[in-house]
């Protein structure tokens, strides 16, 4: 059988270094995690409790494509708790992930060929997905001065269909601010481009909060997730918030595409927004870990570092030792025991010059990363030995 | 902001039918489901509970795309004792339901523009999931004569590059038989189409066992669910078997469409693909269903219906009543109290005339329905009063 041209999109390179994790750890060596984008903890207890009550009371069947009408009003308030923002839950979709979610909205607004732009360094599998579905993937190289995110001057006249901006973003943690995103949005609707506004880093933020694109127009989509502020990336639940009179047109899609997001994952969900206390004792230590990256990082010789507003992320310029950054992970791998993720993975063009250390594990993980991170780079010459 | 062409997907008719069958239930009526395609019950008690140890025991963080390899070693032994088939793990893809197997095949397989064949009636979301990712289905005319399943003539010098087949099918519930199924693959073969498998309904067979296209050929993608026989609809889960040489091309579009398929859903699956003792006595209940059906709807008037040699479907002919079978279905909703699916759903053309009657509620029910329909076409004319 022949395969598609469609299909041949790039593998994940953090892939292959889990995989090398992995067997290094199947080999008895201790291995600390920086790669993973996923915090270690478990959804919250009480949602999990939630999720065995449901289990015991019905049979969990498909739910309405939208998904479940409590969960979309549950999500409604959390617009009202975070941004103080009034949105109609009927214009809340529920998704099976982000996942799914890139997936429903790429294809209610774009067709084939379709131009969609996005600001590398990003999260890779924008590209993958619109490749996969036909369409073209438009890479804007964004600067480490304008916190690696894509500018107003980028959208003049480049043919564009549509726009991926996340804030914060993954790799690098960055933040727009609310002047920066409006004059984004302007730009983008001045140009006729879909603005499509990945938010699902919201929540983990720290010295200011998240804007969402909501707070500035209606005429935009709004990606989310329960993945990381929420702590359960495998149940894969998240949402989208559409402009009205595109609802219909999502639903429709949805109900072919997945028929419902997965119950049971709905119904953790909803428990989960209302398991703050637990969340926030977990975010606690991302902003512990935070501090302790700021530090050890500079201290290791990665001082080139995009300020990390949100997520827990720190995407390092690396290009003064090593152009090839699949090489120097693996020889971080291999020789310090930590495992790192090459930039390539978001940035095709100069990934070869930067790696992203993630610091979503337990705190004492990290204090040890950061060792032997340094006692790597002090072996290699890259920094003076400790004073 | 502009919607695409190809969102532009037909809904699901018979979600409306379970809109206005919720309203009346609302209203204080009892309505008769005979209109949903899923099994009343949970997903087994035993998988319920290894879900709950699991949920205690670590994070669900995210699995690896292609699922984890506990799970895909044992689908591989499912092959075993249901066809006594060797298939190698490495081709098992486990998936976020049979719709995010579609989704993935469709994406492995073809291009923008192909054309994708699939026998009339059919399940109508192949036709809008096709239409979504940009490519163009085709569909066949069946017949009742041929178990309404596509014949290898359909496919000569038609142009196509696919061809979906489901048997047991959906709504009909017929199957290919060996002989007829191979006829198939291999017109396919020779017209260079690229067969897919949907074999959602393997399990649910009653006088003869379905035949598996992997009995026949390796070089077919088959698509199956834990949905139907496992009874686990909402828990999104399902599995692709695919050639050797594309593993790696659906791996790689896996983890940039999906990431992984539900953690939770999958730690279920596991234990549900043993817990064949109450799977069975859901499947005696279908049995006895069935037989009440085969008397109960020619009773009622309705006897012109396709052999349901597996599923929980039967699929009638109703074109002696009516042309119009929404209307049809909604008077049958109002004045009868039994909620059943419009025929159009699933053959634009002739579904008309057709209307698809689910019989995987509890056995009472079934019992109050037939009742029911046949007082409504007594009432109607359309059959004598019982002697």
């Amino acid at each position: 059988m022949r395969r598609s041209k469609r299909s041949e999109v790039d593998a994940f390179i953090v892939m292959d270094v889990m995989e090398a994790a992995r067997a290094a750890e199947a080999a008895g060596r201790h291995i600390v995690h920086m790669e993973v984008g996923q915090p270690g903890t478990p959804a919250p207890e009480a949602a999990r409790k939630a999720l065995g009550r449901a289990m015991d009371a019905g049979a969990l069947g498909y739910t309405v494509a939208l998904g479940l009408p409590a969960l979309r009003a549950r999500i409604a308030g959390l617009y009202r708790e975070w941004y103080g923002l009034e949105v109609d839950p009927a214009r809340i979709v529920v998704t099976s992930g982000a996942s799914g979610a890139f997936l429903l909205a790429f294809t209610a607004l774009f067709d084939s060929g379709a131009r969609v732009a996005l600001g590398e360094p990003c999260y890779p599998s924008y590209r993958q997905i619109l490749r996969a579905l036909g369409m073209e993937p438009v890479g804007l190289r964004t600067l480490a001065e304008h916190r690696y995110q894509p500018r107003p001057e980028d959208l003049a006249g480049a043919g564009l269909d549509g726009l991926i901006v996340a804030s914060p973003s993954n790799p690098s943690g960055t933040m727009l601010d609310r002047e920066a995103m409006t004059a984004l949005i302007e730009a983008a609707a001045r140009e006729g481009v879909s603005y499509i506004s990945d938010e699902i880093y919201h929540g983990v933020h720290y010295d200011r909060p998240a804007v969402s694109a909501l707070e500035i127009s209606d005429d935009v989509y709004v990606i989310n997730s329960f993945s990381k502020y929420f702590s359960m990336t495998g149940w894969r639940v998240g949402w989208m918030v559409v402009p009205s009179d595109h609802v219909r047109t999502v639903e429709r899609l949805a109900q072919n595409m997945f028929i419902c997001p997965p119950h049971a994952s709905q119904v953790t969900a909803l428990a989960a927004l209302d398991a703050r206390e637990e969340l926030d004792a977990n975010l606690a230590v991302y902003r512990r870990n935070r501090e302790l990256m700021l530090k050890g990082l500079p201290a290791a010789g990665f001082s080139r570092i995009a300020p990390p507003d949100g997520a827990f992320y720190v995407y390092a310029d690396v290009s003064e030792f090593t152009d090839d950054s699949r090489a120097f992970a693996a020889q971080i791998l291999e020789e310090a025991g930590v495992a790192v993720t090459p930039g390539l993975d978001f940035d095709p063009h100069r990934g070869g010059g930067t790696l992203r250390f993630s610091y979503a594990a337990a705190t004492p993980e990290i204090e040890l990363g950061l060792e032997r991170l340094r006692a790597f780079m002090q072996a290699r010459g890259h920094v003076p030995p400790a004073g």
